[in-house]
């Protein structure tokens, strides 16, 4: 991950949460943070042992990390005061009780039932009563899902270099009968990097024929043939940020179901992407597309939910499935991706990465969606 | 992924680890598997999503995975019987109770204390008692230190394509002066995948000159310079499987500063891996490698553990440090990698990847260890 965002933002956001926690329905005294994303988010440290104490102010916080990483939580997160450490959560937990914290909050959805078993026991020692350990679910990641105009623009770089991969790998013929799916998946890397990606999204998915059905098939030595839905699922990384489209195209020659399913499929996406607005609940933003398939008789041929947030992970809150539950925030950075998989005979997925704004969704990846053969 | 064994082979895999609950201290009716490496490890099957169920017999084992994976959970995983559902923990534990089981183990170093929590939330309804829910760690992970014939192939496969790949680049005086830190990483990573890896095994570390002093530095468009020291950490991915190894050169002239501590961890480094014995004592294989740093008076400039057991995951069990406990079983795969750093200056760590063998540790790494100034 690059530098992503000024110290002053990190602190903005610490804040953020420091608010967020004090308004919430379980207020604590500190609240260590442990998932590696998150106390990026909120340091800009990326290295891979850290944890993070938000304290009743910012003079409190501070930012652990074990010896391998002294040099660079000084170059990434100096304005913090750095514990070196490691066991970070214990070691952050002990010094919040030492400060007087009587209530610490901590990550449930990335604390192990182990780490948390361990926790209580190391505090467990002559120096005091152990606080209350309290549980949060994805607090950090609620403040994640609006993106400010900085992490915009980084998801905005890593959908072009997307868009340019493709357009370069199409036009160099990297996409013909004869082809292996690895191929394609590695020379569709290999042009995101040479375009200044930081890094790959995640394992490229290329599809051919029947292997486009299975929803997130990892690239074989299967030869492209004529006749062929092409399925590609792809993302490039810029200073830590995701990018994420997927088109399905068909080589050499079209039958009329492929038409058919495809045009059904862009019906589909096309009617999410217009239910992308501020306020919409998520299961409407859902159904917008999923019943467009429904309709036509395809409901057990999607079998997964429209979308999803993407920003420093591929995949991060809000889900967009038909039991999600909220609703969609001006400003979230959300994929919209419906399918149709045939077992045995192919699949269509087409997916864009797009901005939740007051008036039309901002479409981040630019690749043209309409029908086309190799 | 690709496969890395037989049908057989994953249930006698499934097999030992039922063998090993039955022998434990917590014995269990059954055991829900959710970490998703262990369910790859004993089953073959790599989709995103998926739970297994140990039973009392093999005929009771099945594997859940969501819709998404329906046709490839068929091919990867075609003995077992696949139980499609979203909550794949929750979804195989009530199965489990249904069975009759009163007893459910369950992973506590993967499970989080909020989808622990949901668990048993989801348990509490009015078809019976909930089973007692019992907390086991590295359970599967024990199983993975000692590697099959197999596996050792795909070790070897990985660790050659590290060596030639490596060879190719300094063949074709890629790391020069002029060069970025990420040039060199790039083209090492298109070696790698030239030369057959599935994927590259972790984000390959260059850190040249100053930036050498930083243990695991990513690399930037910092640009080599004659009399630097460049550190190279990578590694490829066959079948699942990764190699570990990193080399420290010297670019165009050696001070004797650098030759000096080269030659203390290169001596380091042969203790270490002279110290790979079966049945050795895990912490004593650490302190043959750090005394000979420590002796020299370079203690606090070695700042990790020696190393640590390599496989499905670039790091498993066993960890090879200081506080380490238990002992080396023959068979497995680890790492022996001492390094010592100089904030300000640069540092050098030299790594291998070996298998623990009654005779001589096999040395899976082959390039070159001598000092050598490019």
């Amino acid at each position: 991950m690059s530098a992503t965002a000024m110290t002053s933002d990190y602190r903005a956001r610490r804040d953020r949460f420091r608010d967020q926690l004090a308004g919430s329905d379980q207020p604590v005294d500190a609240f260590v943070v442990s998932d590696l994303v998150n106390v990026g988010y909120l340091t800009g440290f990326t290295g891979s042992n850290a944890a993070l104490l938000i304290g009743a102010s910012a003079d409190a916080d501070r930012i652990c990390t074990d010896g391998r990483y002294r040099t660079q939580v000084g170059e990434q997160s100096g304005d913090l005061e750095a514990v070196i450490a490691r066991d970070c959560l214990t070691e952050l937990a002990r010094q919040a009780r030492a400060a007087g914290a009587a209530t610490i909050g901590f990550e449930g959805d990335a604390v192990t039932v182990a780490a948390h078993r361990a926790l209580i026991s190391a505090l467990d020692d002559a120096s005091g009563p152990v606080p209350e350990l309290v549980a949060h679910t994805g607090a950090v990641q609620r403040l994640r899902i609006v993106k400010d105009a900085g992490e915009v623009d980084l998801l905005r770089a890593a959908c072009t270099i997307g868009d340019k991969a493709l357009a370069t790998i199409i036009e160099r013929g990297v996409i013909r009968p004869g082809a292996t799916e690895r191929d394609v998946a590695r020379s569709l890397e290999w042009e995101m990097y040479a375009l200044g990606a930081d890094d790959i999204a995640f394992e490229t998915i290329v599809a051919a024929g029947a292997n486009s059905a299975i929803p997130h098939h990892r690239p074989t030595q299967a030869v492209l043939a004529d006749g062929d839905f092409v399925k590609i699922d792809f993302g490039a990384v810029v200073g830590g940020y995701h990018s994420d489209m997927t088109r399905t195209y068909v080589l050499g020659r079209a039958a009329d179901w492929q038409r058919e399913i495809y045009d059904l499929v862009a019906q589909a996406q096309a009617a999410g992407r217009a239910a992308l607005r501020p306020d919409a609940e998520l299961r409407e933003v859902d159904a917008a597309a999923r019943s467009v398939i429904a309709d036509a008789g395809h409901a057990e041929h999607y079998v997964h939910g429209l979308g999803h947030g993407v920003g420093l992970q591929i995949h991060e809150a809000p889900g967009i499935g038909a039991l999600a539950t909220g609703t969609l925030p001006c400003g979230a950075a959300v994929t919209v991706e419906p399918g149709v998989y045939l077992p045995g005979r192919g699949g269509v997925r087409i997916e864009d990465t797009l901005i939740v704004t007051d008036d039309a969704p901002e479409l981040l990846t630019a690749t043209d969606k309409t029908f086309t053969v190799i």
